[in-house]
């Protein structure tokens, strides 16, 4: 199986839990917003959710509920930053974004009812029966997606718009890693977490991961076919702004990119070929076009 | 000791504990932003928590982290309520809005990392050592704040100012039991849920609360003072939207809530005189001014 089917078949379990999740909600507006958004992105952090469970004999059948939450973080993360107050994107996974497709106040509050969804996924008894596992989950879901994690990467980000000075590589590196990093971190983690297993051992993986897969978006952002990636591009370059591309050059970003593959398949060596597609995953996020 | 000391009291714990948690965190706008969207509120859900936990003998010192969250969910809430695409508030407890003193991208994270963090003060050892305790919470927070809680009441509300023919008394009634109901609710049971007890006995006190205490919005909105309850007011009227005045008129829905907060005092007789603040406090909400 292709990495390619088994992130396609992966995403398709996720997104049928929070299909059949959201069922069971109304038909309002805010809540066809919800099903909107969790439809059509590639779903990474989800399988990285699933083959670091896999890794620790967690069943499909558990890892999907932790799966689905971090997806469901991930889109509302997404629906926010859209928003004509933040990064003011019109198209998203080739869509209009939900704004657009709507309005500001359902994107609003689509994106925190998702928030909210993420967290009630985690709390149910089929994606642990031990609910020390389960709160283990939501403590550290917390801390990766909050004003420690997620948010202050999307706050750092906004910052540097207006920021005297282009941010140095140590400060994209940090505000990374807290944007993109922490929740690509959590997920490649979850799966040690489901099993009550020690995460240490994937931290590294997920560390250097997160970092090749933000270098990799600045490569696409300059390098990208903006129909293709199904959204807007060049808008670091428009904007002025510090990238691991403007810092490294183009070469200098690639290079960097590889060496950090190469790091995270190493740090994978002690699970032998089980992690085969977290390796791939690894080769995956750089050599990506969307 | 009056309730409205036991009111003060219970919110400058809530707050110190937020407080200090946010001391944690960073400096940056965003951070700032979610401290002061915190302060000053009155605290109500946070009484209401604290004092169904007293009803079960759980310590104050676990009780204010489930307080903490409710008034983190509340605040949050707030801040993206009062966005320009939401309600366009300026004003909120006499002061200016998140959006008006910092930007609306502030708003809109500093919202979604409130909301984060009140599942992360829910996840702590602190707020109950059994987690299955604190799962209970989770899950249920996460109905109450979410698609089939307070958000669906939100949009909801948002829905009915472009509705073809105003709400009818049913559907208002509905609205507001997601919209607010939910969350008192959930914080007047949640002292049962701390004590792993049986939260349907406070069950009919919360839902007769949650409904006087909307009721009371709309008499005050019709009959207050702008500069003492701290926000705009007469919104509902200039907007043309039904509400619980203009569909019983203002004699008839004093004469509702007054029949309510017998029920919720009715609702306590089981727990005797234990209950005074809970029925001081279903009391209070048909007789504040802000």
């Amino acid at each position: 199986m292709t990495f390619q089917t088994a992130l396609a078949e992966a995403a398709g379990r996720v997104q049928a839990c929070l299909a059949t999740e959201l069922q069971g909600y109304g038909n309002e507006p805010v809540i066809a917003a919800m099903r909107y958004a969790v439809t059509g992105g590639k779903g990474l952090r989800g399988l990285l959710v699933m083959e670091s469970a896999r890794l620790h004999d967690v069943p499909e059948s558990q890892s999907v509920w932790a799966a689905a939450a971090v997806e469901a973080v991930h889109a509302y993360s997404l629906v926010h930053d859209d928003l004509p107050a933040m990064d003011d994107d019109d198209l998203r996974r080739g869509q209009p974004t939900v704004h657009v497709r709507w309005d500001e106040a359902t994107a609003i509050l689509a994106g925190d009812a998702l928030q909210t969804l993420a967290f009630d996924l985690l709390a149910r008894e089929g994606c642990a029966p031990d609910p020390a596992r389960r709160v283990a989950l939501i403590a550290t879901l917390a801390e990766a997606a909050g004003a420690r994690g997620m948010v202050l990467g999307q706050a750092q980000d906004i910052a540097a718009e207006t920021a005297a000075a282009p941010l140095t590589l140590a400060q994209i590196t940090e505000l990374q890693a807290n944007k993109t990093g922490a929740l690509i971190r959590w997920s490649a983690e979850a799966g040690a977490r489901l099993a009550g297993a020690d995460p240490a051992p994937l931290s590294a993986y997920a560390t250097a991961l997160g970092l090749a897969f933000q270098i990799a978006d600045d490569i696409l952002d300059v390098e990208g076919d903006a129909e293709t990636a199904g959204k807007r591009l060049r808008k670091d370059e428009d904007a002025g702004k510090a990238t691991f591309v403007s810092l490294l050059g183009l070469d200098g970003a690639k290079a960097r990119a590889a060496a950090l593959v190469e790091e995270a398949e190493e740090a994978l060596s002690p699970f032998g070929a089980t992690a085969g597609t977290l390796r791939a995953a690894a080769r995956f996020v750089i050599a990506r076009e969307k």
